[in-house]
């Protein structure tokens, strides 16, 4: 794997290089485990494509996880999106709350598959005049979250109130759908897995749980039936929710790799200050890098407290140095460095010779989770898809 | 001032709304500082619209800011944009380090400045064979931020290359360049100022210096010539750059607001937790409003630990409430909210009745600065440009 950077990429700045293969290999990755973990026949699979696919961009994930049952999107322009893109399978949208039933009405949309979780939704969805065709809805549980849903005392009556639309022809079908708020504990998750069962037991209708954390963790995972539907976001991109585990070390490839260009090394003397109010100074002569990444372009301006970046396609390791600044960074070289202007440094992801930080650590160093490094990378971050190689 | 929601803005998403009267009352705050402050003859100035203006675009910024002397900017994929969009005057390249000199000749380019802030690129600038037309180059000073120029051994020696080419016809003009490492420091802004008249001292040729913080700082202003061109950046966006004041109390308006909806308003019971990883247990019965905004827009996630949002036109502070999520984030809005689903809620800036946020307030609880919580928000945050009221 090569840190691909195509000769019309214009100007100073970084880019991310986004992996299909590696997408593709998670996905499998996936149905493998499932596989290991037995049951009567294979559950249905939503990949989860929200927020531009973790940052991957909408349309090249939406290529690369073509194999999945279905997708699953924070909003009714995306569902618009995958539908023009050419996405004819299922579609989830995972909220309703402060939106108009009515609006899930356009045929256009195909088969659409929304969760209701509040009951101000619920009940403006019993005030559509119109019967809804190839719609579904899916009834969120509060369970520990608590941020949506409905919770043990309210859930069986309003789930009945879905299955009147149901039995009236106004709805195709309707569901059970839960979101963990601690999957990455296993007990927390034993305990949540539970409390659903408890609320949903006796009830028909198919069940929507799980998410990356859950499908990755070491507990267990229980038996699901065929129309049993998972939910995975973060590990499709070879990012693991587990604290202290990174992807690759459950098997997952990184989909995205964040590059920027040595700009130019410039050498500094034992004792001298580097960057915005003096925040680095050098130990001894040394020389420093600026590469042309900054926080205008999605990073955070923390990363100079505790960030590193790999230098190169070996992938040394160099200590950032001094302030993020809105375009640039500094990082300390050492004194005989063997870079040179132009090279290519790894924010995160792989260097394209066997080198990689994982994004988890470089959240992990600003204090942060992963889901949240890939999706703040801005506009002016360009997306670059690789080619496949042989 | 109405935090303007435009009712064909779609989906539950957050929107920044764009002031550009407030820019241009920022910009007129300049001037008359400037005209306070003496001197023969007003200095020249360029707005700094980098970062896509902040983050508040680039297109919008340059309009509302279309009396100053020319723009800088810090690619030449942007400089084409404000060719584009109409812009004649100087526009400034505020880096070369990396670039190809050549790729600066194209004559569509017009007017451009350009800084030379490397000896790599000097010396690729005078390999180039063909003469610059209305191509003027600015010899950046290291100063103490040393992270690009040159410093005093080099700077009179590479300023007389520069000379060179101004007089073989091959520049039409070249001038001086400093960028301040400590601004805010009243005597280390001194310094700088110092160190940058004492090695361009005897140097014909103009000056371009300054920042926000120089420019909105308690010190003296040094009295400037008719071509001395100054540089202001995030006080034109109403946000200060000195610790400790916010724009609104140098007499800034904020040119950007963040507002998001608050969509749903949910009871917790005394002790009950909310959020992942049971992150906010609330003190006492209360209520939490989710509102439709999360990490996935750009807003930092941090913010869960210690930020507030101001709640409707009122602009009453509430608390943010357990980790912020990719799509949304939830708030205590206490026992008896007056509030409704559908209010809108404010990140920073200005509610519409008087109250606001600053950004620098924002930023501090996040221990950053306001040009980051400006620039970092992603493209899934639209920006609505405010009509004019009267």
């Amino acid at each position: 794997m090569n840190p691909f950077r195509p000769f019309w990429l214009q100007g100073p700045g970084p880019w991310a290089c986004i992996d299909p293969t590696a997408m593709a290999h998670n996905l499998n990755w996936l149905w493998q485990r499932l596989l290991r973990n037995g049951g009567q026949a294979r559950p249905r699979l939503w990949t989860v494509l929200k927020a531009e696919a973790y940052g991957h961009g909408l349309n090249h994930a939406l290529k690369a996880l073509g194999d999945a049952d279905g997708v699953a999107l924070a909003s009714l322009e995306d569902v618009g999106r995958v539908r023009r893109q050419g996405w004819t399978g299922p579609v989830l949208l995972l909220s309703t709350t402060g939106m108009d039933p009515a609006d899930l009405s356009d045929p256009a949309f195909g088969e659409l598959h929304f969760v209701v979780d509040d009951p101000a939704a619920l009940e403006r969805l019993e005030q559509v005049p119109a019967p809804f065709s190839e719609r579904h809805a899916w009834l969120r549980y509060a369970g520990h979250l608590r941020t949506h849903g409905f919770d043990d005392k309210r859930y069986a009556d309003a789930y009945q109130r879905l299955q009147a639309l149901v039995h009236a022809g106004r709805l195709a079908g309707a569901g059970h759908f839960h979101h963990y708020a601690a999957a990455e504990d296993p007990g927390a998750l034993a305990q949540e897995r539970q409390a659903f069962d408890a609320v949903s037991a006796g009830l028909p209708g198919p069940r929507c749980t799980e998410n990356s954390a859950a499908l990755c963790s070491d507990a267990p995972l229980p038996s699901f039936d065929a129309d049993h539907w998972l939910r995975a976001g973060l590990l499709l991109y070879g990012a693991s929710a587990l604290p202290g585990r990174s992807g690759s070390e459950l098997g997952l490839r990184p989909a995205m790799s964040l590059h920027a260009r040595l700009l130019a090394i410039r050498p500094v003397a034992a004792g001298e200050t580097v960057g915005y109010g003096d925040s680095y100074r050098a130990p001894h002569d040394t020389n420093v890098g600026v590469v042309g990444i900054g926080y205008g372009h999605g990073i955070p301006r923390d990363l100079w407290r505790r960030g590193q970046l790999l230098a190169g396609r070996d992938g040394r390791p160099v200590r950032v140095a001094g302030r993020v600044a809105m375009d640039c960074l500094t990082v300390d070289l050492g004194p005989q460095p063997p870079d040179q202007p132009g090279d290519i440094m790894t924010l995160w992801g792989e260097t394209g010779a066997g080198a990689a930080l994982p994004v988890e650590e470089v959240a992990q160093a600003c204090d942060t989770i992963a889901a949240e490094m890939l999706t703040r990378l801005t506009a002016r971050t360009a997306l670059v898809v690789r080619p496949k190689t042989a």
